[in-house]
């Protein structure tokens, strides 16, 4: 509960002992007429870099204000080197699967276009801050960059192979014999290493694009159970099992 | 992509070769208004015992109409014994814990009330509809039944012990000596065994609540990860490491 219930604040500014640190427009206001603060109170500020810091408020106003770090209350830590490729889906939906990302732990999140992605642009900005707002409300000291949109045949063309791609493949869902359990996901992703999560949009991937997925050796093809997944869905799961199998659900924090 | 594309309806009535199927208002809506099917067109048609059939219109009109079975397209089967139990949140994240749950494969949804619960109800009805449309959209031929909200002191003291509880404790999340790989998790929940998986409000679980739960034989502790996730997430993501783990996404189908 503690660590939940209080105001908790994303600033994109250096922390440190006694450092002092001025708010924007959008923060005095949540910090003074949104959550009535005044002045001497504390504030959980992180900045994603620096580990979370208590902060004291000593300057208030309507538009403007400051706070001061007193104590680092949480050390930085870094979720394992994962990184989630999806393609953009309706509004609600890509908002949705950039929460979730951030909140099970990825180090980037890279939006992009394939043959049968509905929409060829995304609010960048938004999503950036779903995914600030997503480690303000859990408690995290660590927000995953947005990337810019880009094709997914030119992130394959530039990709550095020592970072394998766990593809959630729904053409596999009704082949049993591509099951795959937790060993197996272990085995092909190893536990640590950098990796990538891609998903698709809701009509899949183009068969043009499944044969370059599949020739490709540091794609793995993976198959999220016998039902078929809405891509929102499969993205989550995706995040959690492989977290489970593969990230830093297992042993130390 | 064959099985998205074609329309999928879910009806409450009887199927078999040759049945007769009575359309509703809203479905004779859906198919000839919004979809524009005409007499002899196709439809797959599913009522979550039967499997899934083709029907074939038989009959169009504003507020009626009329399909007849002609070949069953898939068999019923059945998702593993899984049940959510959950704390309702609010509307559209509880919308989305019955959605991903009826994809994810679960037989029943349980909403429950607890401590930090922060509803009293819940409009049965459209959890139920979210269900029967998460079936239709991915191709599902079961459908959860969502039952109505009930205290979850209620539901633990008229449990079968036979079924355990993945319970998703979020006070473990800070300590690393409770993580949990997936093999301890087979151990724990045994595959293809009756099972549920409980998630909490936002605020978590109470004290009395955690005591209780902590002592009941059938109730197993699991922590998801060293990050905090909302309720939502939590539900999500456990239900797809319980299937990892535990359920049918290893071996047949």
């Amino acid at each position: 509960m503690n660590e939940r219930s209080k105001v908790r604040l994303f600033v994109d500014h250096p922390l440190g002992p006694g450092q002092s640190v001025g708010l924007t427009e959008t923060q005095a206001h949540y910090l003074f007429a949104v959550m009535r603060l005044e002045t001497g109170n504390a504030v959980a500020v992180f900045n994603g870099r620096d580990g979370e810091w208590q902060a004291l408020v000593t300057e208030t106003g309507r538009r403007r204000g400051s706070l001061r770090c007193d104590l680092q209350s949480a050390p930085q830590v870094l979720p394992p080197d994962l990184w989630l490729l999806f393609a953009p889906l309706k509004k609600t939906r890509t908002d949705f699967i950039v929460e979730k990302a951030a909140e099970l732990g990825v180090r980037r999140i890279l939006p992009v276009t394939t043959a049968f992605t509905g929409t060829d642009r995304i609010n960048r900005d938004r999503l950036q801050a779903h995914a600030i707002e997503a480690a303000e409300q859990c408690g995290g000291v660590f927000v995953p960059e947005v990337a810019p949109l880009a094709p997914l045949s030119a992130v394959l063309a530039d990709w550095n192979p020592d970072r394998r791609i766990m593809w959630c493949d729904e053409g596999l869902a009704d082949r049993p014999a591509a099951a795959a359990d937790a060993a197996t996901l272990t085995a092909a992703l190893p536990q640590r290493r950098p990796a990538a999560v891609l998903t698709g949009p809701e009509g899949g991937f183009a068969p043009a694009e499944r044969e370059r997925l599949a020739a490709l050796p540091f794609v793995v093809p993976v198959r999220l159970g016998p039902r078929i997944l809405r891509a929102d869905t499969a993205a989550v799961a995706a995040l959690a099992v492989w977290q489970l199998a593969c990230g830093d659900w297992t042993g130390g924090a």
